[in-house]
């Protein structure tokens, strides 16, 4: 297939190496010809010719704001060619697209999930889709062939493709991507007035909790501003949850000698919904996450230690399923925790004791 | 110094495991037998004897809704030993002991700051205290040579010692460890009413967010009872924060068309305002967390794979700072970030290329 980027970011560029490594020919555009000819550098395709034939499909990857209007663009400019997007809302778009009186038939949304807290070209990533979710979202008014044309160039990205009508597409990612961006924003925020040795009593649990809050704070406005309603039901759900949390606070809080039974289970039941909720996060490789049991190992802060670790566990050939690594504040000491199938957990600490390393059971 | 831990628990075992080390002389209690011989049987001490003389310290490592009511018992029965708790809530405890009319002079409250989703003397560890924060919080009764005792005695654990009074450790608290556990519990709980598909589109953002929500409800019942006010305060801020957030997206829902460039304002505020407080945040060794650079590697997930890209890196005398595994779904593919000093950043990338490895810039 012949295939136009149109928005050579982080996203587009990585579309194009990944669309090229598996045979499409890609041409690149962008607004700004610095950062087309990064993509170009890069070997994400190259510059359209003045004779360049028409695409077959255009991949526009620009901000969620200005999508629609250059789908729209490109549905005019291109009249046979099939156009997909890549921004991470799509009802909005799909209502600019349909406000501008554009070819739905020949127009399917998408959503690649790969985005990072790191942005552009320079970014890029042949294998920036492997194995991620690719949402393929097709109006009623997209043709089946044109579908499938999408659905082949996700695959074609080593995506995992599934397809949604954009309601449910918007509503998924507002509860599993917008809204935990703005309640980690909102706690991060928190931080902001504390004393300095306050602050020094963070540990890993808000470091974990507020990582997403170093994203790109205009990008993440434009994805808010576009997915507002869906965002808004969740957040106003969540909002009702926390200020029920502060309500039961109040009560004990009046009363600090009382039982408040009311209070308590208020309190116990959110963090009991929130084992629950948790316990719904597919693990690595779509299995359960509690499905991995874990060890502890001291590691000392030297070059080669964690080498020696892994190198002495492959000759043991235990294979790690994910890995954590602590480090002990003002200390040259880490722990690593590492997650493997419960059968093997064992067998791994006591190899790992035998060979002289510190392991916490 | 003869130190008495009574609640033999994750953090009593750990007190017990590390002042042992150091010398002091320790003896166990615990409610429950069994968990009692469990922490002598791991080495955090012995059980006392009929004659056993009274201890210097007595560590109480009580859940914090009884805390305050063993150290009365405690300083009852000892009436020469200093009382300290480890309870992570300070205000209530020492309500409770003034309450029960207890010995000031001879309470010292403190908290270590090194609990895990995990618990129980079975996890204990000599080093769970190596680095972290300790916060020793004494009342204006206590006297000079008991806090001294106390600050001696969480020194002893290899805690880097911080010393604040009850209202500021609560509120700092609050602010770094309570209202986070909060909004990670009801972020995630936000995930129970999901379709399964919607679910599978979940990243590491929301991991990372929610990871907290996995831990023991009953005990963070208990955690949140103990500090209302403080987590109260703080909680009100979030939940006003996000309210004007999700005001802010009804006013963009309301009219899609709408520039609502009040609206866009305050989302690109909170957005701003996340970065602002995440940068707060400690790095490793007490550096920002933004003094590092990333160099991003391709890791096959195969035994042996990680060991060998950290053993080059040994090779090469380049030390980590920080490391984060990122999991590719559904495929047996692995991605290394690898945090290293800026300077160190290109040497490291350009080595480990000329070694064969896949890099990501």
């Amino acid at each position: 297939m012949r295939v136009r980027i149109v928005g050579t970011g982080l996203i587009g560029a990585s579309v194009g190496l990944a669309l090229q490594a598996s045979g499409h020919e890609v041409t690149l555009e962008d607004a700004s010809p610095t950062a087309c000819a990064l993509a170009r550098d890069i070997g994400a395709g190259h510059l359209p010719g003045p004779d360049e034939p028409e695409p077959d499909v255009v991949v526009v990857g620009a901000p969620p704001d200005v999508t629609g209007e250059v789908v729209l663009t490109q549905l005019a400019r291109f009249p046979r060619a099939t156009v997909t997007d890549v921004a991470s809302v799509k009802r909005a778009v799909y209502a600019d697209v349909v406000a501008g009186g554009g070819d739905l038939a020949r127009y399917v949304g998408s959503h690649p999930m790969a985005g990072r807290e790191l942005s552009g070209a320079i970014r890029a990533r042949r294998d920036l889709f492997e194995g991620r979710p690719w949402v393929v979202v097709p109006s009623e008014h997209s043709e089946p062939e044109r579908i499938d044309m999408i659905v082949g160039l996700a695959e074609a990205t080593g995506a995992a493709v599934t397809r949604m009508d954009s309601v449910t597409h918007d509503e998924a990612v507002a509860a599993v991507s917008h809204v935990p961006q703005i309640a980690s924003s909102l706690v991060a925020a928190r931080l902001r007035g504390l004393p300095v040795e306050s602050v020094a009593l963070a540990g890993q649990g808000v470091r974990d909790v507020t990582r997403l809050a170093a994203s790109d704070a205009t990008l993440w406005t434009k994805i808010l501003m576009g997915n507002a309603d869906s965002v808004g039901m969740v957040l106003s759900d969540l909002v009702a949850d926390l200020q029920q949390v502060a309500d039961a606070l109040a009560v004990v809080g009046a009363d600090a000698s009382s039982e408040a039974p009311g209070a308590r289970a208020t309190l116990a039941q959110a963090m009991v919904a929130g084992n629950s909720g948790y316990e719904r996060l597919p693990g690595k490789h779509g299995e359960s996450a509690s499905a991995y049991s874990v060890v502890t190992v001291a590691v000392p802060d030297e070059p080669g230690a964690l080498g020696r670790l892994f190198t002495e566990m492959g000759e043991e050939s235990i294979n790690l399923e994910d890995l954590r690594l602590e480090h002990e504040i003002g200390r040259p000491i880490g722990v690593a925790e590492i997650f493997v199938q419960p059968h093997l957990a064992e067998p791994l600490a006591t190899a790992l004791k035998r060979r002289g390393w510190r392991i916490y059971a």
